[in-house]
């Protein structure tokens, strides 16, 4: 553990990681936590309205307004151990190189046993963070909550996008292994392929992922997250905003029912604070985290 | 220089260069086209923030973070041919002439057998549409998703008026030939009027036009929308904001129902981007106009 | 009655209240109104975000966009005499003498027979207010609709703030005289205390408060409205945002069950304009000062 | 059909309705124009707030707010050839995708004998802009008019950034033959190189300029404006507002000095229309490419 | 005088004026004022962006964070008398009863010996208000200061337009009685018209006026003040923001110059409070009217 | 030192203190630090538009926008060693309590021998600290760069105002001690009371401060910079804008000039970042901050 702590604190030093106001709750002490909250402010390949580099700071600053109690799950964020490990430094230019990093973070995350929670930036950040993952359980099922499919091949010409993420990452875990909530956008070709490869769900959240839940039961999950599954009503801080999504209610919900898995990481993604005026989507964010923490981290002893 | 010029055009055809700001998926081929879209940016009677004028070219701009596609109806808009003919330009403070103009353009529409689609602009520009229309289909009903009556007989000392402009169209096709859907917000003197004179169902959508629906089977039918009918949570970017309005879901299935029907004409009016930092109302409006598009346009065959 | 009139011209001369355009068909007549709306522009603790201060100023202005009728009771506001007072002038750094100055103006109108409604401001004008009724009316009971319990006892070392407004209330009504609704954020402390010491009803609004309604009667009965405990779709200017509430249409409906009351006064606070650009928080705001006069004031014989 | 037609076409030869949204007084006829203006939305490699993707429509709307005669000069636009060719699509996270699709188009231009005037997005793209133009013409200057040096070697371990852009140009140019204007902030670093490397004049524009113009005649001359060299009283909207600039007259008359030099192509970039809700950072842009083409354009014979 | 009086009274009730929070230390006793403010919230024919109707209401607020002393001239507004009369209720698409209602006002306004400011709204108001003016005094001069000439003959096929608005008036009261400051923007033909036809003095404010004041001597004098003379960096808030203006110190020292004269009525025109969310646009336009008032209204005896 | 470190690391244990992102530049090492940056984020007494506390943290952010080297002094921050301490925690509501803590903390501040260099948060924050310094420092001057005099004697009834700040302050330092510079509005009453007791010198900046320069020399010096006293066009982030002020370059120059003096304590006040959305208030506070510490604090040996 030792070592993982100096593994830390050596990003720092190399500049890697820049250090911030932490998540309400949450420790500097790196080496007694068992989850990790990291921002991933990748900003790079949205084509509309950029600013999700942004988010991580908009939903720590938010969660002041928090309280660390829940009265949903009668649970408290001062009985968990987690640390706010701030953001990674990223050169948005060069996405290989933005990949490279994110990657040797999550390692290390991993290595050390944290679970990692990360605080994006766009969705993108979704594949390096798998790819790390589905390394260390061979049989990962993802669960995507998303308004978009994010199933292209190719968009703009480009492999590695927003828009073609969840395809990229059923290329690493087999498409029956992608399990998708509450989309309602795509072309054609990609609700072609979803109902053909993948755990297609459209539309609904929580009602077919209480279906689904039994099934998944013993497999470690990783849950991803896309803030535009909610409406634009809840979530105005987004770069595409598509009506018709599902409440603050559901997601939270959700979040609950995923208490009984085994869940190994979870990203929240695409809130965009330069869109939203109001702060109120950093805010869910925000109480998104503290609930999923709740849900299925770990409690101190 | 010819050669050059091609190397130009080539740009655009290989998608190097972005031209036109016309609504996702139209085309610049009015003579082919079944369906035109149309600005009528008016903005010029309203008593209280104004900003309608802006209306059109947001709802172009939005409209291209979303897909062709509608997994609602799994129908898509490349199947479909429609023009985007720009906006009229209108001379706000002569609103005699700003009429002459929006009839002689709509006269042209439907002596060419185009469907006329309107992009508002205040409500008042459905009186001069409706005016033209109805001379051409006698039998019109006309169907109105609002979240105000509109049925003032004089609106500070004016006729011709947001306020007024429903009471104007039932002295064109008469009250019973009006049906009016959502409404919430009214002088006692309107509502009396409605509940005498109109097929009025306040506060409620989708569950009247349910009924309504067959007994309008074979009936012209003109659709007009203010986007005020939807909750301010969905559509901040209004006029005068109302609380208590219906959802996005339930106008989209709204707009699906009228499929069964013969609508000959529509507008979407009273989209105010000035007052929506979020741009989340025209992303609304966008996503209205694909899938009324969608259900009751003209596919190619 | 003429007495009070000139009291209460006095507080405009002494420079207590400042005279403002005033709430959609209010009048100017102090003497012959039963109800009187009074701005008491407080904001002054807040941790998070100030800015209620222009509550009260910009429920006015937005009143303005909605009509006197309502279709929902079938009443209009012409029908009853309120007077719209302005509001108390405060030097917000001395909060002793900002409650003083706002029982001196309560008082005067509890002595003249008047209905006090309160437009705020933060949370914390609920203890001055309160203090003063509950003199009059010894067995009074308080309902709170709000996100947040407000039942701290010490907030940043400060036992008067809008965290601490409620548990103060207990000490003066009695913690079983508090009727709590809608809340969903707090300390584990305060919903404990809240579970043993305050009829407490979390999460929901309309259901528990039909189960109360019964049990209240012939009590007389002060609402102090929290606009947070609408969901920040429906109410982003807001202090703190909380995800999750109710909708408008639940607290207009809240509203009209109190019509069976016997409501001796009530309060609209924490309404914040700066952080709402779409004023739609106002607008609301403005709706539920109608349909709360429309439903237990008294209207002019 | 083909009647119908010709009165939809000819409405918009009678300017009853708008179509296309280029910079004002601009054609659509590519080969007649001797001036192209492009826009090249790259928005990448910013390391603080986003946006200037979005420039180059913002100037194209702001324009309409102009005239297109200038009372400076006393010449018009109308007098004046050129296109607007739209903006270059980029895959934003690609850097060196964008750069080739960049010079691809450039280079057209060049050889097609336009004039190329770009409009930025982020001061990188002056990179491969002045690689091509530097292809053609060996003895190239280039006159920067900036806040920021841009002369780092590296920027978060990037060689390609908008802190670097300068410094890759000198390397291709040679340092001498870069002129660096206004310029008020750097790196210790970055003002030791400037004032050894480059032809340096920091903190003023004109009379610098003034001294230099009759050095420049007869040599090819490019110019690239970054908009921040003004004041963020004139000029809000860009990424990194750095008090103690220019004002607009000053800008406007070195565009007119530099009538008297070989211009061969010119940028105008960092525009950011995320950080100016009042517009008028890009309405200043709109000005100052009316007073460059002016200046130094070819007239219409 | 007390006839007069029941005029203004009576324009109240019969739904002309609409009454408000007044300007700084202003008076609601219209019989005992020397100069009344009187807000014309036209906002009609603008083509670009709209929200001038605010401009009236935003400049009381922000008066209150003026004082009423001027230390520029030693004076304070507590030694003069003036009213603030409100706002005229006008019906936006109706320009010729908008007109007949403004001239019905100023004509009593001048009748009872009121020194006329009027507060805009568009530009458009300078020309009912001159041609009532121009009728009591015949040999009237008129002082301009602007960006824009506003002396187009028709402006989208309009003649009464805020781009036509000076050209109406040279055709009342003689080109030669028009004097332009500061004019910055214009058609060629507007620049060729004024140099021929009026008094011009395009780009400079306060140079031309010095030099002018001694021979205005003795005439009567109307100053009509649009606020887009000032850069948009003072005065943001316009509908189309025109770089390169005056500072708020020149047009202060231009309204001292014009005490020397016998100014008999003033407006100040185009603040744009949607334009501006800082605000700064109205607290200058509060600070000239202040300075105004001192400069060249009649103090209390 | 050893001891006052501990001191100040009990602040943020005891939770007065909270730790935040720094200045840039600045250290965590508050032992070697010879200035400390505080953030003081008073917000309590404003009567117009509130937001001051948020002063601190938007200028520590917008200070990355920033270099650490000045082109102006040919100095860099990194060869100065300043801690940034975070920011004092306040219950506004109670002004004693926020007096005593902040001059609990200013005072180990000095004990340690550390220049204090304070962050508002309102100008009122400048009396507890004037209060402290003075007593180690009994022939203080204090130099108040301001538009507003400050020197009412009661404001709202209240002793202890922003608007009564330096009217206090003369009772500790007299009047002859206090120099102001810049002022442009006040009561008639504070420019009496101004030109006969305090060195006043209204409306000019630069030039003042020159004559008093020599003067002052050898004596210990406080500033107090209320951000106000620059121009709203380039510090519109304030309670209330008052057009007329100085230029950045001018305050740049003046903080300069302070570099011959013994400089013992300053403080930057008034920055509102919530009526500024474009941050280029904080922005050059920021600048300002930077150009301080480089002018008079003292350089690592």
């Amino acid at each position: 553990m030792e070592l993982k702590n100096n593994k830390y604190f050596s990003h720092i030093k190399e500049g890697l990681i820049s250090k911030s106001t932490g998540f309400i709750g949450s420790t500097e002490d790196y080496s007694s936590a068992s989850l990790v909250i990291l921002g991933v402010p990748l900003d790079c390949t949205v084509s509309f309205r950029p600013g999700t580099r942004f988010g991580p700071q908009e939903i720590r600053l938010q969660s002041e307004g928090l309280e660390t109690y829940s009265p949903y799950l009668d649970r408290d964020l001062n009985d968990y151990a987690y640390c706010d490990a701030g953001n990674i430094i990223l050169p948005q230019g060069q996405l290989k190189e933005c990949f490279r990093r994110i990657q040797v973070i999550i390692n290390n995350l991993l290595e050390g046993g944290k679970f990692p929670f990360f605080l994006g930036g766009e969705h993108l950040i979704t594949l390096p963070a798998v790819e790390v993952v589905a390394r260390l359980y061979p049989d990962l099922a993802v669960l995507q909550f998303d308004a978009h499919a994010d199933l292209r091949d190719v968009y703009l010409g480009d492999k590695f996008s927003h828009a073609t993420v969840m395809r990229r990452i059923t290329e690493i875990i087999g498409g029956k292994n992608l399990f998708q909530f509450g989309i309602r956008s795509g072309t054609k070709e990609e609700f072609i392929f979803a109902q053909k490869e993948t755990n297609f769900f459209p539309f609904e959240v929580k009602e077919p992922l209480k279906k689904v839940n039994s099934f998944l039961r013993g497999r470690p999950v990783y849950i991803t997250l896309d803030i535009d599954v909610c409406d634009p009503a809840y979530a105005p801080g987004v770069g595409t905003p598509e009506p018709g999504g599902c409440t603050p209610q559901e997601l939270i919900q959700a979040l609950h029912l995923m208490g009984a898995q085994q869940v190994v990481g979870m990203d929240l993604v695409e809130i965009n604070p330069l869109s939203d005026p109001t702060a109120r989507t950093a805010a869910l964010g925000a109480k998104l985290v503290r609930e999923a923490i709740l849900s299925f981290g770990r409690p101190c002893l």
